[in-house]
């Protein structure tokens, strides 16, 4: 951060809010009020169905919706990013709560309100070490590969509510199956169907006849985004007027607590917090990726600028507000943020709307809640999630890039066989290992010089002078670890190819860095050389490259070799006493 | 392979003993009869003390010093390379066998010759899918820090032997620790005292001493290289001629069985497989990258050529000899190589001889060993393993690479706080982040044309044209995800830079590939150009990187935007409507 910054900055930059708060128009408000009631309306059922797939009272995911996208407003860089119960989140924490390890201390709610917490921390502590930029690291086949691996999951989670069925536990017994499957309960399936049908007429078939009637957009996105929350409401009078959960053994939501939690800060049993250490380490990782990518694409679409290291410390509050208010761990939602952004929205004020609307739905509605079935919550989350399952991606990315292609095949199966964080850790290692193979074998070139100039350059594709007993190599890339045995096993090559070499000049001018383990093989090689009477040297090196040798005896143990400022002059010193080939 | 190339060279490169042994000369024989005889002297004590560090009976590593050996002589590629048992690899044993859950399976001599034939299994399939150069993403700082951790965690397990004590169990209980040390066994701690110092004694003073006496250098190393067997026989003769055992109560040995194993192809329960599958690859891991670093060593002294690929083939057929004749698993020892290259071993023959000369002992001598007192195998382990202790090398990487110190350190805390896998995997992790954060930043310039020329040069360095609406950027490293985000960042700093722009140019001519991420970030940030009324086109693509764009609709989308051949090209067709400024 500059010095000459004004304080006004440093506070934009610490509290976006400020940003755009002093301006904000009452046309702004407009907008932000017609787009946070539509979110709103998105957000009962996704926070009661979210807390519900990761096996937490609906409450839950009500309470994440209130109170943690009010901190992100505060904090966060974007302006259309809808924070709070996400599904891939909500997968993740039921793959949590079903460890041995974990279900084995008891108490859900509470292992939940500590995974937020925990992930929490574990942003703000990635923000401190400004680790924003890491996250670049998880190549995008990785990604996707564990978004459809996840939302697979969550599919294979949410069939057997819609059937009326608890999880199947058969194994490979095909018998038992058709047992289980004797279980459906008819009226759970036809709420399900239902649901289904209209959730699918309210998406594409619905905007096309509104549009073709010639209703305003504005009005047709308001109709189209209401199907979830209609779907909900007919599913439940349904329920309550023929009296189906007691007559037809309808599952459905049960009893959602009036008002609001009381705040939280107990977080106490302390093995509790380290056996959820890798669960919650995952999640802060996806939804800060997440939330990060979605906020991106809306940021783009308007000119705006994310800042991610600002986005993890919003993130990071934002999840410790949930963990204080009772609610699940939050990110940034992608079709909810689509919606929100779709909607008109202009700013966060948008979903302080929402969040002040679900507060009051929490206070007023609650008991209605109540016989929400869990069928139509079913319902809706599979219309959502089956989009992003992309399998036919994984053929698409192995036809262009085979290590990339293998990295996301692999995270998917590993999400599916291993579980969520298992997967996700083999697709990166994959992904790792495949970049370091290419990064493995720098470009090297035998250069010679252009005559009559001071050039050098390949003589594979340039007339160049080169001379017999001097060897002149341009490295173009960093000396690493990963690279240097290669390096080695070229020089090598060209040694028997060469018998009359005298001097080796390594051309430095692209390599930004050599790390320890390379000196120490160009030291060694240095010493072979030497045995055979072979003088290295090094030209063209960088300031900081030079400065770094400098720390060791490298260039003393170079001697006769020397360090060039330029290949010239190595070539005009040692090219002397040879003779001249073109 | 070349098609050309004869059965001869073939069979060579299979048995790399066939290439040396048909020229074999009878003065060789003589070096190779000396130097096997130095080094059986110092297989014995080492094989013994191997065994029981790894908390096996003595005879698995004696047999593990005969047949192995042998099977290495007929493959490797190394002629002085003394493959058998090795202190690393010994305490590596002993972590997996005090696991709880293979403990729990009991039967530890089993455990180690499954461990023997697991390793060998993993070394195949990393010879068969040519994985011989992954090991070289393993960088010297973590293996340096690997091997100080694993070495104090060797003397750790040594000085109770020393003192005849069991190894401590108090925890932080200082006053435990004032009770467990009043055990020690006062004759126990004299053997090994006596131990210590006739080994120091033997080192560089008895050298210094003999070389001032005028002595043949080759008698010097023989006579040296016996203080090991010496202090044990000393040792062994004082128990059985004092009766220490029975009378002073000192730690021995114990029984030996006489004569040869039968060889064992029992491998049978399938659960201890999987149980020591991780100990397995980290064991083959180890004990390959070792062997081939010291290989290498010996090796470039002579000029010689160690092929890593052939060097897997070969130490896993060694260590499937070691499971099937029963021994414990093996590789290159390096104490053990040095002695034998420095007592003048020509080739493999003195390994072979070395083997002869350990199976007579077993035959021969096998009740002698068991009165070989243990604290006098602790002191030959002690004074082998303390210079292998490189604490002070750790700021020496810290000095000159900040990241490769961290790495050291944390492997070294890893393998003394979590175990020797877990330090290993912790090391290759932030090794390969700081690899990662690396080359996240790659060198981008923007570039401008010589004056007069069709070349290209960095505006930064060079007095070149450029226009106000054409900028060229040439980027210095192949693109993805790992870098793919700042090089992002940086085209939309130069955008904010350069308000009139109309056309970018990426410049190709260094990148040798581009991989998913980076592709579908490039689309993306093209429909932001396009949107912002930029054209982007690229320049100087290779053929190989144009291959893979051209299985995508890259180049459609980039339409207005062009591929051109030759910067030149683009630059004579985009800066037609702008105005030149120098």
């Amino acid at each position: 951060m500059p010095h000459s910054k004004s304080n006004n900055l440093r506070l934009i930059e610490f509290f976006p809010i400020t940003g755009w708060l002093k301006s904000y128009t009452r046309q702004e408000l407009n907008s932000d009020l017609f787009a946070g009631t539509i979110t709103a309306i998105l957000l009962v059922p996704q926070g009661i169905a979210y807390a519900i797939m990761a096996g937490l009272p609906p409450q839950l995911g009500l309470y994440a919706s209130i109170l943690p996208p009010v901190t992100y407003a505060l904090f966060g860089t974007s302006r259309t990013l809808s924070v709070g119960p996400v599904s891939i989140a909500a997968i993740m924490i039921a793959s949590a709560l079903s460890a041995p390890e974990i279900s084995a201390l008891g108490n859900p709610v509470q292992s939940a309100l500590m995974l937020s917490a925990e992930s929490g921390i574990i942003m703000l502590l990635m923000a401190l070490l400004r680790m924003g930029g890491l996250v670049n690291f998880i190549s995008h086949p990785v990604l996707t590969g564990f978004t459809s691996g996840a939302s697979l999951l969550i599919i294979g989670s949410q069939l057997p509510q819609l059937l009326g069925l608890k999880a199947p536990s058969c194994g490979v017994e095909l018998a038992c199956y058709s047992e289980y499957l004797a279980g459906i309960v008819p009226a759970t399936l036809l709420i399900g169907l239902i649901a289904i049908g209209l959730l699918i007429f309210f998406g594409k078939p619905l905007v096309f006849i509104l549009k073709n009637a010639g209703m305003q957009p504005y009005l047709i996105t308001a109709i189209s985004k209401c199907g979830p929350l209609l779907t909900i409401m007919l599913a439940t009078l349904a329920v309550a007027y023929f009296d189906l959960k007691a007559q037809q053994h309808i599952a459905v939501v049960g009893n959602v607590p009036s008002g609001f939690p009381k705040l939280n800060f107990d977080f106490s049993p302390i093995e509790k917090w380290y056996a959820l250490l890798p669960y919650s380490g995952f999640i802060a990782l996806i939804a800060y990726i997440e939330s990060v990518a979605i906020a991106k694409v809306t940021a783009n679409f308007r000119g705006e600028k994310i800042v991610p290291n600002q986005e993890l410390i919003a993130l990071s509050i934002s999840n410790l507000t949930a963990a204080v208010s009772g609610g699940m761990p939050v990110a940034g939602g992608f079709s909810r943020t689509m919606v929100n952004f779709a909607a008109g929205a202009r700013t966060q004020m948008a979903m302080l709307i929402a969040a002040a609307m679900l507060a009051l739905a929490v206070i007023f509605f609650s008991p209605w809640f109540a016989n929400i079935p869990k069928a139509a919550l079913a319902a809706i989350i599979l219309v959502a999630i089956i989009p992003l399952v992309k399998l036919s991606d994984i053929i698409h990315t192995w036809r262009y890039d085979r290590g990339d292609g293998i990295a996301e095949a692999a995270t998917l199966l590993g999400v599916l066989v291993y579980g969520i964080e298992e997967g996700i850790m083999l697709g990166i290692i994959l992904t790792l290992i495949s970049h370091l193979r290419k990064t493995s074998q720098p470009h090297i070139a035998v250069v010679g010089r252009i005559p009559g100039t001071a050039h050098y350059r390949n003589i594979k594709r340039h007339q160049v002078e080169t001379w017999p007993h001097l060897l002149l190599l341009r490295i173009d890339e960093s000396i690493t670890f990963a690279n240097i045995n290669y390096i080695e096993e070229f020089i090598n090559a060209e040694l028997s190819r060469q018998p009359d070499l005298k001097h080796i000049v390594l051309i430095f001018a692209s390599i930004s860095d050599i790390d320890t383990t390379a000196l120490e093989i160009l030291e060694n090689l240095n010493h072979s050389l030497q045995a055979a009477k072979i003088t290295l040297h090094i030209s063209e090196a960088k300031g900081p490259v030079l400065d770094k040798l400098e720390k060791t005896d490298f260039i003393k143990q170079l001697q006769p070799g020397k360090a060039f400022f330029h290949t010239e002059d190595a070539v005009r010193e040692l090219s002397k006493d040879g003779a001249l080939s073109l």
